[in-house]
């Protein structure tokens, strides 16, 4: 491939607008935005100094239709989006690629692997893209895409990526909500959550040397019953987090 | 105070392996190390160039007695350990002051926030502490302690105390446990947990700038059910693995 592919970002939220400024800063050439939301299509076109539109039908020619869309809107775009020539490619973790057989004759998948919120900025560099394409060409142009954002690109079928998500859903979005109890506990007592910070990020960074098996410390892992009850007991009146700890406790426990 | 208080540590684990490094760095003279296992005794002491025991009842004269055993052989020990003059003071968070009442005039608490490894350096110098006296000149002296090793000090008392080692298991050993969690998912497909670290390094670099109820992003925050009875399905060998994704996909649901 001797010039960079052009582009078309269908989606204006947070990994479109993450991944269309990190591709423009690699050089590529964004076409056009489109986003059903005329003021999101509007505000995103303007940050990468481009086009763009609220309608399927009316997309510019480009070699990459990059999809970065919510995984529950994708199955309505595959199904309004097709086009002669380049490739179609979405960025859902949990969608097979197979949702845009009837887009294009070319069609795969970019997904990036990381939390993305507008207000935050993230080191795309560092970021595991997944790759997958309905074909060996298709597969290496958008692991080329890939290679321009970062040095972690990895070959993974849609079975793979789809464990894959679920995994993330674990050490993210379940992670980022035991954060989020704590702070509720904290709450109580009127005691800061930023006294949680260094913890919180050992915890982190301990996983980075050691399997979170190996890893393993606290009342649960030390199978310490006396604790347990007592951390049970001041969290009863929340029904929930009190559920969730001792269905975790059990799960470290089972692990030992 | 002038001279800075001479100690003993009572105990030879990663708290007190890693406490005892952190005072005499800071210019503490530990006097003795105990623990009631020898070559625990031996090896920490040997470690701070002083002497051991593995007697309670022949301790050295000191100034703080600084009791770093696991919660669950707190009574034991605070039961056998008697001083006639000097402060007596815990390490846990979740064992009230006090249970060192019969032990000591001066008692109180000295509670690093922190997950200690054997294998690895924490920077004493931002662990949070939490310091806890019977009295105002014996938490002035554990203060004084307390700030010689880091600027992150905090008075709280027992109750409190109690209550942030609930959070902490919630921000530490239960975040691990997703890992942990995560690592088995990902087994299956044979991908490696590396591909993990740079999301786990963003979510919890994420809650230094924004409450973790903020950053929450995810199909169960979207609500997105589709996504959910997919991830429920793709867990159904391992049953408590599936029960939790359920429970705190609810409790996530449920904060909205």
């Amino acid at each position: 491939m001797t010039a960079k592919p052009t582009l078309v970002l269908v989606g204006a939220g947070n990994v479109a607008t993450h991944l269309g400024a990190a591709l423009q800063k690699a050089g590529f050439d964004i076409k056009a935005v489109y986003s059903k939301t005329e003021i999101s299509a509007h505000r995103l076109a303007k940050a990468l100094a481009t086009a763009y539109t609220t309608s399927l039908d009316n997309l510019p020619a480009a070699d990459i239709y990059l999809v970065a869309v919510k995984d529950d809107a994708l199955p309505e775009v595959a199904q309004q989006l097709k086009i002669g020539s380049g490739i179609i490619a979405h960025t859902c973790g949990s969608v097979d690629m197979d949702i845009l057989k009837g887009s294009a004759a070319s069609y795969g998948v970019l997904y990036p692997l990381q939390t993305f919120s507008k207000t935050r900025e993230v080191n795309i560099s560092q970021v595991p893209f997944c790759v997958e394409g309905c074909d060996e060409e298709t597969t290496s142009k958008l692991e080329f895409v890939a290679r321009s954002l970062s040095s972690n690109v990895h070959y993974l079928n849609s079975d793979q990526r789809q464990v894959l998500h679920v995994a993330a859903v674990f050490a993210c979005n379940f992670t980022n909500h035991m954060y989020a109890l704590a702070e509720n506990i904290l709450q109580q007592k009127h005691i800061p959550f930023n006294i949680l910070l260094p913890l919180i990020e050992e915890t982190a960074a301990k996983v980075k040397e050691h399997s979170p098996h190996a890893a393993q410390t606290g009342p649960a892992a030390r199978g310490d019953q006396g604790i347990m009850q007592k951390h049970i007991e001041l969290l009863k009146d929340d029904e929930t987090a009190q559920a969730i700890y001792k269905l975790v406790s059990y799960s470290i426990g089972e692990g030992k």
